[in-house]
């Protein structure tokens, strides 16, 4: 373990820089996991990060020490910083004095969508992509494509809404979603409030690819218009719309109900 | 309409306090809704506001003035405020200069549970509080229960990201959840990670209480023992949990669908 005690330190300066610009963290290529569970799940998922940070007053802290020790048993660096050092870095008000520097991957689409997808058009909040990830994650989704107006998806807030789902997910971003509409060889459900068909008269034991818009305007209309099914979840009451991620979760385990009835 | 231009002027020393204080917007019973959504919504739904609060640009936006015709014509109170007063007490940066001052219902618990509802035991996210809201009055549930640690239904975030679900809702806070479920003649499903019995193994065409908990702990332990049944959503993957606003929509649309079928 490393001891960082200047502020001058080109580690040191990485993290301050990849923690205050979601700009330096896609440049870069690589971003901050901040907390023992996010830390956990990459370890158990994607195995050593390329740094364990840590605040020297966590270090006894025992699940921080658990995960220190599986770090250099893995042979990755850890570093300890002062508290002030590591304060300046954190994201997290009073957090545990814990993160990962990690690398982000960069996909690039290759070939036709084949199987059972979620697919992000302009979503803007990042509580609700993350909350997305996380229901798809649970629901055994494993590709999620991103329109470039879409939030960030390795962003702070992202992955603490995601609670790990990053680390089983393939994740695209910055993907024309149009053009891999057109290509793909599953059905494309696109959710719309204005749709006849209702989701639950739709046979989903098959891959299908889930479209979700922004959040206020919904799927743009020239995607909507290339999707195999504009699809309703069935309401009742005065208020007809539901949040987008709650939209999502609706459809990912309707899917699975189906597959597993 | 009226316009104030000082500081001190009771009402506006009035909205100031509300905009800035949870514990304010509580004791006086009273919230702002911010922006035209909301008070639309609360107009359609709900009638006039205690006040109508219009920044002096805003006067300009034919939504606004729509909205301020419309208070005027049901004899509410309109105030114009100098958009340097104005942005002082929004609570949304790049707003539209238009916000209700309003009653919130304070309800107390009259007789047994029996009809479909939610219980929130202990929710902290207002983000989750919100989304729980919206997704339970589009399912055509009308009854909310908030023990006294769940996030205050009224704060401004709630609000947002219930989208005008509070104007058709019945919300009851600060309430004795075991009491409520000890003597409830409806069944009270709550959900955990931990339940055997699969949701879709639920008769629920018939009313029944959801029992929703914390993000972190889930539903307490003592109240878990008290509901009559438990239950999990099935999940696939590696990702062994659902956001509980995630979790909720599940609930309340499954039961929606068991009552259409």
């Amino acid at each position: 373990m490393k001891t960082i005690t200047s502020r001058d330190n080109p580690l040191y300066k990485e993290l301050k820089l990849l923690a205050a610009s979601s700009q330096a963290r896609r440049k870069a290529g690589r971003t901050l996991l901040d907390g023992v569970h996010l830390c956990q799940g990459y370890l158990q998922l994607r195995g050593a990060p390329l740094q364990c940070i840590v605040s020297e007053v966590a270090l006894a802290n025992p699940e921080v020490a658990d995960i220190v020790q599986r770090c250099e048993e893995a042979r990755a660096h850890v570093t300890a910083l002062p508290d002030a050092l590591y304060n300046a870095v954190s994201q997290v008000e009073h957090g545990v004095g814990l993160m990962f520097l990690v690398d982000t991957p960069a996909r690039e689409v290759a070939g036709p969508l084949a199987v059972s997808a979620v697919l992000l058009d302009n979503l803007q909040d990042p509580g609700n992509v993350g909350s997305i990830l996380r229901s798809a994650a649970a629901a055994g989704i494993t590709q999620v494509y991103c329109s470039a107006g879409t939030a960030f998806c390795w962003s702070p807030k992202v992955l603490r809404a995601a609670m790990g789902a990053h680390f089983v997910l393939e994740i695209y971003e910055n993907v024309d979603l149009a053009d891999l509409v057109k290509n793909a060889t599953v059905a494309v459900l696109a959710t719309s409030g204005y749709a006849e068909q209702r989701l639950y008269d739709v046979d989903l034991r098959r891959p299908v690819a889930w479209l979700l818009g922004h959040e206020g305007q919904g799927v743009a209309d020239d995607l909507l218009a290339l999707a195999t099914h504009q699809v309703v979840i069935p309401h009742l009451g005065q208020i007809e719309s539901l949040n987008v991620a709650a939209c999502a979760a609706v459809c990912f385990f309707e899917q699975l109900r189906q597959n597993q009835a």
